[in-house]
């Protein structure tokens, strides 16, 4: 078992707490990884790792499990809803057993904020992060600054707009913080009701016309699920004013990558069209994922 | 990654549409599989395949996975209302995003027809069908020829009698295509609301005592979920007129095989008596189905 | 394929018909692989197993899932609610079905008691009861087991009470019936709703002043799913009564042990700082879990 202190280096809880130099090392491993040839390899073999998704998620999941698979770890999947978290199991209890059976890392995907803090404190097992509500989404963001760096070669520098339902993202937090630690220039778009007031210290709102000048125009997904509706009258109303359209995204600068973190509402948050057009780099951004998460499960569980 | 044309001759999306000489060379190959004495071979190591099912199935996923780790792939499974399917995730982008992560080859079921012929013409990996909705179910006609052709010894020539729930059956349209390139005469019965129009001009309909008259008997599940019931007061009435009762199979001809693709409502389209008797080859026909899909994925995926 | 003896001798159905010396073996056995410094071993490669879940479970999938994967089998796994059950496929179909795709060794939990054994008579392949019930739970009562010789050195001569709701505890009753075999003096605790009449004649009833006055204090889950409320006025009323408080809890012997197969309600039947004490083991005996199931997975499918 390893120390409570290396526990805590090897744990992804979030960018906000993340050095600049552990980021950039992250990036350059996964520049490893992408090159390597083979598939599979053993630098995992012999290791246990557990994906609890207490939140669905297809993507995050598939990227976690091919990522682990990729460096020969043992692979266990668990989804809330098919299990004994029904019966009232609490999320600690359920860590704490997967810790006692021997479990060598846990990917974990909850709701509460703040749980995941908590939990990292009494758990012995190194905990990356795979989105805590509203909280972070640190290997999103790392596939994110991954993305930025092969398209524009450095980070420092570039201006990043993210657009949409800043309040609710996890994605545009750990975006956040990071970007500013690597030296870019984060603006923020959003309608009142999807403002967040914490990031207001750390990056500047400005309006959609001025957020489509940028390097970066990232699209977050509108939570349908977690609003109570009623903002917009329709989506249609959110997209003319919210919305990457096919006229907004012929308008940007040639240079200009188009990102979003997928899940897409098409036609919503951003245009059909828009999704596969040249300057989209969505697919990419998953691609991308698999090698930032080898980075990240490597260091949570190497010797 | 493989080209268009090649990735088109690696996917399995119906048997309509493939040569009688790929339908041979699959069972050939299955009888390969079906002789290895090793269980798991290395012969797809380093490759990953998902298998995504949004319809649920048991026998027919678990015949692929473990027809893909006897391979040695890298399976992962999908099951759709435990991912973010839920969230409103379009097919297409699930599909598309697995891609995006670097697998290899999908194995797809889905309800709507015509969804996966879409997606195979904008996706670049290998899609096998494992049952799209009333329309193509190609595994399961592969391993009932396969079947057929262990107790035979050739298909050419026999007479199989398809009887049941025709029309919303993709097991039977994927037998009819198939029985019919392969020299068979294929006969249906039906109860008037279950008759198939489509398949009127490749197979002709016949009473029940005719159709009791054949080398094969392939019995159809009765899609009690996709019927607005009251086609018949009961399943007894059901039962009477179109189950292969205990009665119906003791009158067989001596040679005559019985078969059902399962999951069997006992009792309604067989009797519970029939299921098990020596001359069914129910069980044998799932067992036939791991070394059939070892030859799909084999020529899916295989260098 | 084995024998219809040999498989039955490698089944685990419960530990009312295992003999002593087999309990002892699987004992020794868990201890070697517990002391086995290697996390995953050959030892059942190219062997495959089903781990099929009819009712939910975290814990004892996982620990089944850990014990087959370090034996270097190959899994599967099945939770009832994402399959064909749905569909009205009886449990003898599906595990039927498996058998018949080459399965090596099923794990199963199940709701109704006695359908696991009349599988077993017609099922060729060793089956494994993960739970039926609350009929029988023979690996938990096995690291049970395994659990208080390594506290004690030895069972025989212990005092071991167990304490809640005995009745609908298939954990009570594996373990009552090994522990009578193994020489321990077993005493039961519960309010009269919760009293087994079956188990009377194995273990003597005492009061839950008496049953605090033993070598292993076993606490029960209160099965509040089973259960049609209104026995006690609330939780807290049980908890009362039955509970292991905190001021129990340091009532106790200093040498006893406080065992709960989990999950536990906490502050129901067991206090939340109880749970975590030093005396308490019920963390190392989710540990133990896993070496008893390599004993067990290996005895049920190794040549």
């Amino acid at each position: 078992m390893l120390t409570a202190t290396s526990v805590k280096e090897r744990s992804l809880l979030g960018l906000k707490d993340l050095s600049r130099e552990e980021i950039q090392s992250i990036l350059n491993r996964a520049a490893y990884w992408e090159a390597q040839s083979e598939k599979v390899v053993p630098a995992l073999s012999q290791k246990f790792v557990v994906n609890m998704f207490f939140e669905n998620s297809t993507r995050t999941r598939f990227s976690f499990e091919m990522a682990e698979k990729r460096l020969g770890a043992e692979v266990m999947n668990f989804s809330a809803g098919v299990s004994s978290v029904e019966k009232g199991e609490s999320i600690y209890d359920t860590v704490r057993t997967l810790e006692s059976l021997g479990v060598d890392a846990g990917v974990i995907r909850l709701k509460p904020v703040g749980v995941l803090q908590e939990l990292a404190q009494s758990i012995s097992i190194p905990l990356v992060n795979a989105g805590d509500g509203n909280n972070e989404h640190p290997t999103q963001a790392l596939l994110d600054l991954y993305t930025m760096k092969k398209a524009f070669g450095d980070i420092k520098g570039l201006t990043v707009s993210i657009i949409g339902d800043v309040r609710h993202s996890r994605v545009a937090r750990s975006n956040v913080w990071a970007l500013n630690k690597l030296g870019a220039k984060v603006q923020l778009c959003a309608p009142d009701s999807m403002v967040s007031s914490t990031l207001k210290e750390h990056a500047s709102y400005v309006s959609m016309e001025e957020a489509l000048k940028a390097d970066v125009v990232m699209m977050l997904r509108v939570q349908l699920e977690r609003h109570n509706q009623g903002l917009f009258k329709s989506t249609a109303e959110y997209r003319d004013q919210y919305g990457l359209t096919e006229e907004r995204a012929a308008g940007l600068s040639g240079h200009t990558i188009i990102m979003h973190p997928a899940p897409v509402n098409r036609n919503v948050e951003i245009d059909d069209a828009v999704v596969e057009c040249p300057r989209s780099v969505i697919f990419q951004q998953m691609t991308h994922g698999v090698p930032i998460r080898m980075a990240v499960m490597e260091r949570a569980m190497k010797g």
